[in-house]
């Protein structure tokens, strides 16, 4: 989906940042037509993602690497599970190794929480979804593995949706005033979400007709209640001290978006290893 | 110590990711000349790291922002410290907050794990290093912010010091094979290490005298074993399934360096919050 | 409110391509030290944008230019006015020149014509808006230019709004189908624009709820009639066909944004000179 | 003709400006591996240019697409015509198509108003010339269009050949002492053209050599006086207020070159649309 | 003259080439607040350039660096001559010293063998002129120390010139065909060159009436007679198998230029020191 | 050994420096599709490096190109050697051949002398190194071609070993304490040089166990006694005023290394010519 060559900017820097110049150890020590097979093993069970990236590292240092994929991306692996076999230049299946493994084990580490979160509110009308909470230069591979592990991409950035906060609200007094002022400028291509500390601010973001209204940090008690008084006119996004322990119980109060900043802010990477086999 | 523009360009790289060509809501809302005051709070205790790459953020937004810092990078901060006060314009301060609180987090969560890890082996004689498990465009802020918790840098790449591996013995058929080859190909600022598997070939990296020895996945007895025979010839690093839980002891076997992925694979960001007061 | 350092990266590969390494005549014959008076002169009437980017070829240039500036983007000047003053190095002033007009001429030629729109259909409830039919490189700057016009935004790229073709819509079979589908699977910040050719098909997008429904090519009395039907349920986008003299017709048919692509790819630059005076 | 890896460079950055990260409708709708058929219909009658750089964008995003070119750069097609046949992956179609449109229907655009111009003056021995008047990023393929259109280009930019201006003279004090100066200073593969006002001007222009004199803002009457004067020693260039309806009076005086800011300034898309049938 | 924001860029690159992320000894050694004096000394006689790209890596390494410079681009300096004074952050001066040095010798080497070139001519009508035989991204600044040690500048590119080459030649047949063609397609901002290798080549390229012939690697007596036939139509450009020993022959046959591919493609850095006293 | 796409975007820089939009030459008077054979001969006895580099160049501007290689880097070629043969794009063969050359030329003028040194070395234990003293930009291929000549790479940049000068031992006092500083700081990976001016400091950076110490500008006696009292401990690397006639006595001194920095900073091209001929 990503497109393909920004992905293969993101990975010649990733390289270039790795290597360097060369790689001391093994342009020294290895004949660079030497042919090695490898392969990537999964160390954990989870849900992949960033295969066709990590398989394009190796592309980029020899184009005519062979590989063969047993899984793609989103789907489940299981310990022990080999995800993909590779044959190509020892040179540049040494070389690709780490890059390829740090951009594999990060992205699938994100799919792989987020399909848990997934899996916790499963039979509720909500969804997962991501924020603005990502690393410099990644968000658009955390938020791709945020969708293969089954959440939602909130917006890429502030161009292209509108989220009213306190200052906001303050430039114009209330609420109201914010959304009525916003909308009069923007185009109409932009949602617009509120947020809110309170049922009182709920009321009046429903009453100027915001298209998606957070509830900031509310006690579950207080977004059932909100989900009343919303009625299904606008979308809700609970946000704010939502963990593995209470997720559930957010997204049986019925709201329709829970947004996790720790999908991305704070990933684990999955472990996946690769072997090579130069003995052939 | 990092670069300059180096760091600059990371910031704008990241600034246009969150934020493309305008923020929607921000600059159809906030006068372009209205002034706020805004400052970081620590919700919770660590080590902070990234604070003047946080604070550039907003200098390369509004370079008339005033700043004030109450710490540095390095220093311990305890939940609740206001970290450092901002009073510049309200549009910049609120397109800047969630690109510097991206970076500063991150930075400081590398530190404080690392100024645990380091905590946990006071007294030892071996330190912290980190790895080239890093995330893609962000080795040189994760290995700035290993250090600022008081762990110590690896190699930075490929080019500028040797490990040598499985992969690269077998092409030699011995590990004396392999170090000679590269000790008479590379240039004599070159420090080689070697990973070993078990105490043979531990011994053997010592007869070729490796610069470092790499203990890949032993157990502390031979470890141990492994301290006694290098009779502090090369330095011996300890590397793979080391965790909180057996660090110390590890540290104790009197090993010289533990390096651990998970310093910047699998950071958890630490909790600091940006509060914007327009008010005035 | 587009970022600075973007707008400089753009200036300084304009002033690359206009001069490469050195200004052969100015560079050659005028001395490094001389000062010149200069200032920029509407030609015509006409509401002007891009005055500081214009300007800022001349700060990038030379870091002590003064200028003053009698207009700001989006105001209306007519044929005669002063625009503004400049006083610094002569080499400066000339080799900026060119780009800056260049820069200056083209967005105040799209906002001046956005302009013409807007004033055509005053009193209606429609609202102009731009396309993506932009010119490569240059959307930030035109669409800016759009909006000091008095335009709309429409969405900035593919990724932050939808837009449901007829060969989306085949691939599912319906436009229910396609609005389901894209409704499941993406974020709740992306509003959902279905293409419509006829008034069966408008019902059927608002049947499943769409968010902006175009009329794509209709006569003003479908339009009317579209108008009616959807009782202000979605919003209407009127595109195709629409000239300076039918736009007020479609205008009063009640649709909520008329988008026209000639605002942007079709510019006629909007004549302002510079003078320089260096007999000083 | 121009640099293969600069038009891709130019066209990335054009798709990466109308994409960001995904097509979400496109992504999000239409399967990976579904192919279509699409092709290029002209709309109005006209010269075309940009095609290769049209069909590369598709290449861009699917490197298996087949293409089929019926016309090429420089030719005259009619209203109906089909330009070009595709057949590849329906998402590259639909990625592309607003891209690969933009660029071609600007270039086509000049090509096609160059090529009125060049018509206009048939039988006469001038020709028409572009200027440094082009949008900031498309030089290269603005200057490329005019060529295309039958016109030829001037100097590129600063560096590659001088124009001798008011301000340069005034520096020396008259036409004679500039060019002197100059041509003691430049290399001897720079041409050096002098701007005159009048009769005067042209006539110590003629004296000290300079290779092109360009006649400012003349009358007809005037310039022809200039041409009988000039008796074929300098090239001379006709330039200001000139528009389609006195280009060949103009060209009739006997002046060698005409140059038109508006070839490039005042672009007029040329109507092309892509039709994609991904019914198969 | 260059645009600083190229020479910048080339700096930080080169800033980066030498730095990659810190100066792992000064940035752990030196006390960060830490003022040094320094300055640059010339250990040879010779004529300098490079001064202010020197002086503009401390800048860009200590925004509050002090420089007073004793010379300038240009000038003649003797062994012992101190050219330049710094006082600034002792890391910065230790960061910048071998990227400035590296800069500013080899440009100063450009100049000082260009000036004995054009010693060794003084008298005669000819001057020293560059090739195209320049180093990759060091052209600029090549050609202006080509500049500041009195030789001139061939054509930038192959763009802003035309040099008809045997293959060239070859394509029409004859000089002849090959310039009229030229001359039909071409801007007439663009000087035409014609390598020539003996006489009846440079009677036809007269014939033709080419702006500058080149005489291709022929001895004296040949290039005399040339510049006899010649009688000041064309300028005559003298080339290949020049050296010191023959280049005051080659400029007493007349031609009017010289040009030697040596003045970039084999320099000798010009030998200067920088000393840092960090004692202060 | 260096990362293609590194070497691509070099050879790209290069390409649009020396062509910029097109070669107006030959874009105008060669037909697109005219085929041509082409070789590279040597001028001289030397040998070469960059012949990769020089091909590539060609392939990035004719993908179809077929090119044999009879020699390969590092390679001794002796004058009238063909080196390589092309059939390309006549356009692409013309275009490419300054930019080949000058790469090519550059780096044989490295491998060439850095090959004279080590000759005049052989049999003594001491080897050849570079230095930092490169060109900006350049600085991987100029060591690369240094290690084609059989000379050795010292440190790539200031990041990955350290070099401790006088001001970095100022500040701690002495040697021992820059070292001891320096070692507690620093990574395990590491080496650290001392340069050292007399034997007393030899002495004390051998006591605090320096892995190599440079001998700044010593006599060659001096160097013996050095030689003598190091007995194997530290690398010793003589540095400064070491030529062509000394460098087989310094050599004879015992030391491990000899640094130069001509082989990078004083490079003369190696003559290489290419023959292009299109009269198929």
């Amino acid at each position: 989906m990503i497109l393909q060559f920004y992905v293969d900017d993101l990975i010649k820097s990733a390289l270039l940042e790795d290597i360097n110049y060369i790689d001391s150890t093994t342009d020294l020590l290895i004949d660079e037509n030497e042919i090695s097979d490898a392969y990537f093993i999964a160390k954990d069970d989870g849900v992949i993602s960033g295969l066709d990236v990590a398989i394009r590292v190796f592309e980029l240092l020899d184009n005519e690497v062979k590989t063969t994929k047993y899984f793609k991306d989103g789907d489940v692996v299981s310990k022990g599970d080999k995800i993909a076999d590779f044959m190509g230049k020892t040179r540049a299946l040494l070389k690709g190794e780490r890059t390829a493994l740090n951009i594999l084990q990060h992205m699938s580490g994100i799919s792989t929480y987020t399909s848990h979160c997934v899996e916790l509110i499963k039979g509720t009308a909500a969804s997962i979804a991501d924020t603005r909470k990502t690393l410099p230069g990644l968000r658009a591979l955390q938020k791709y593995a945020v969708m293969m592990g089954g959440g939602k991409n909130h917006r890429y950035n502030l161009s292209d949706a509108a989220m009213i906060k306190d200052n906001h609200i303050e430039a114009y007094g209330s609420i109201t005033g914010a959304v009525n002022a916003l909308r009069q400028k923007a185009g109409h291509m932009l949602k617009i979400e509120v947020e809110t500390r309170n049922l009182d601010e709920l009321r009046e973001a429903l009453q100027v007709k915001a298209d998606v209204i957070m509830l900031d940090n509310m006690d579950c008690d207080t977004m059932r209640m909100a989900v009343k008084i919303n009625n299904s006119q606008a979308k809700l996004e609970a946000s704010g001290n939502i963990t593995m322990d209470n997720i559930r119980q957010v997204a049986q109060t019925g709201v329709d978006i829970i947004s996790l900043g720790a999908l991305t802010h704070s990933v684990k990477a999955f472990d996946i290893s690769m072997r090579i086999d130069s003995s052939k």
